[in-house]
């Protein structure tokens, strides 16, 4: 990465909040145009996994388009993302993301940020967010060794799938987790319900390092 | 571009035809076939994205399958289509994009071609405009300067995700804009609402090419 | 092509098969879970879209992965199938077609055939067959210039798309469109509706052929 | 494959867990959503085509990804997987499906492990079962032949559409047959139908493997 890291955080920003106007603007869209629950998650599924396609390709190779500060950390781990710089990166991930409901909000003529009320909270979804991140990461991980230009699409997949299988819909991230924290659209969280989403999202992109190391993911 | 400039306005007109004969077409499709509006949307979003990746793949070697005036004017302000053949490009692209609107309609057995009656008007819907085509356009140059032959999916994942989180469902292109002015079916826009559009499309357009620069997407 | 005539008919009838039997058996399937006709034709069209990816990538190599006399057509036009394997390659598709209806009948607990009676007609009906076609042979003929491996993929996106915006929903393929006329399920066609549609199919690929000719895909 | 049998077992058990927590998951997601059966299967079949291409990406390298005793059959009759890692993979390959439908009951907070009772028997249903394991072997060996990194998006794609077009939904795997049969939920299987459908599964991939010779795909 030859990009001075400025240039890096822009791309991050940029990045997520393109990724969060989409998760929030495609569930506003969704509950707009539909009664049928399935039919709304579906309308949200698959422009997020599209659009993940498009950003990781795009912003691959400028900043390593994580948009998501688990990934960095799991990175800054393995010695890939200097230690000094996983902050700069989670904040900018956090601030696009936040940006990007704002500008989900206003396309759709909302006030720009409101604090989210979704209830979703309890051991079950922690365990689908943990169950969600360790997907992710392995899925990083993996194709990463394999194939990296297969990784946009790799996640692209892997989060079209965890959207389903989890039964928190996957949030995964935890930037876009405290972005969602700002509506009370379709994909909204409540603000207080955050920090246990961070969490557990932390222990399965950990565990999810771990096993990593055990399949020989992490050697080049 | 070995291609003589009739050639590839044929290709732009042909190929900028069959896409709004499918955005069009399926929209009407769709609207015969349900009542759920999501389900609607669906069902124009996914052969849309579909035709999309077809056709920049078979006709990018011809003419660069722009299929649209506002990506025909960033080649331009870039200085890869000479400025004298950006008139013809745009023309052949709305002309062309007309009579895939006049397909439509005789394939279901409609009038060849009404004026477009759906209102789309409002700061949310050109902010929505400019987003997408901003989005757009940061797709087309990022995913050209990364993997050239991944352009054809890259674009047809964008549009897959813009339909659905910009509150106007994407038009983000004003030859398809000037086309969907003679429908009013689904996909249909009044008339007197397209110039707006057409120039919230063009300040997306230009804030994608500075936003590009800045991250050296312009540099091959 | 190293492989003996007899292997390339059994891959042209097996794979012709194949298809049948998801074109049919998809659409009873939809048409048993909802009432919604748009997301019936989703879930025709989804299954259809992938099981031609699958099948052109792997008997590609074995017969031309053709399916469709009005595909062989065009390849014996241009030379690149010997005149006298149309017959046999035409003769083993619709055969091939035909099982397929009979294995959708019985994977549903069907009778194995019977004469299709779903009215599909007019002039409407034969443009949309004819433009369905034409953007096939396109579709294969701009690909398989371009980039060869890249034909399973556009024509499995060509179909996608073609099945939404042709008001017909796009059988584009003679062998198809008679082994359609033996069900009388989703998509079905009354069996002296047939002749019609494959004149038209015959019409949309030669224009079709010619088209690419003028655009020098023929040339490799 | 340098990997040591306990790792490759341990992908094969971790792989087939997150494929089955995928198809239950998704299933419960898709009935606690909606009322209609053909969302209900869309939203069952979307993430499951999209994990298969994640998994088989990521584990091919470490394990072979075969997830399903079936294929590693066949792949022990093809002299590529030795008979005596034949038993410990389709055990682990078990004891990993059932885990995974332990995850995704805990996600949505069940209980761990039912007796599944969804009714699923009876002539039709085990020629399709047949006819879908057939399919998916045949789509593994031709694919590999031809192209080996096509391989996951294969698998993917030919599941997404035999979920569709074969009646039973396909199952097409044995470990995730019997991982199925410990619940209720909607991808249930009643366990005393279990038997039938494996041994289905096993005609089907044999004759798969036949018609794979007969084709030449066995050769490399």
């Amino acid at each position: 990465m030859a990009q001075p890291l400025s240039t890096r955080l822009f791309a991050e920003a940029l990045g997520t909040g393109i990724l969060v106007a989409t998760v929030v603007g495609s569930g506003i869209m969704a509950t707009k145009l539909s009664q049928d629950v399935a039919i709304q998650l579906l309308g949200n599924t698959i422009p997020t996994g599209a659009i993940l396609v498009v950003l990781i390709t795009i912003f691959g190779p400028v900043s390593g388009a994580h948009f998501n500060p688990a990934v960095s950390l799991v990175f800054a781990l393995r010695g890939e993302l200097p230690w000094r710089e996983f902050a700069p990166y989670a904040l900018a991930q956090c601030l696009g993301g936040i940006a990007g409901t704002v500008a989900a909000h206003l396309m759709f003529g909302l006030a720009p940020l409101v604090i989210g009320t979704t209830l979703r909270t309890g051991p079950s979804l922690w365990l689908a967010e943990a169950v969600a991140t360790f997907t992710l990461v392995l899925a990083i991980l993996g194709s990463l060794k394999v194939r990296p230009e297969s990784v946009p699409v790799i996640v692209g997949l892997t989060i079209t799938a965890t959207y389903w299988f989890t039964a928190s819909t996957s949030f995964a991230n935890p930037a876009v987790t405290v972005a969602r924290g700002f509506t009370t659209s379709f994909s909204g969280i409540a603000i207080g319900h955050v920090p246990m989403f961070i969490m557990a999202q932390t222990v399965g992109a950990l565990i999810g390092l771990a096993v990593a190391g055990a399949l020989s993911f992490n050697r080049r």
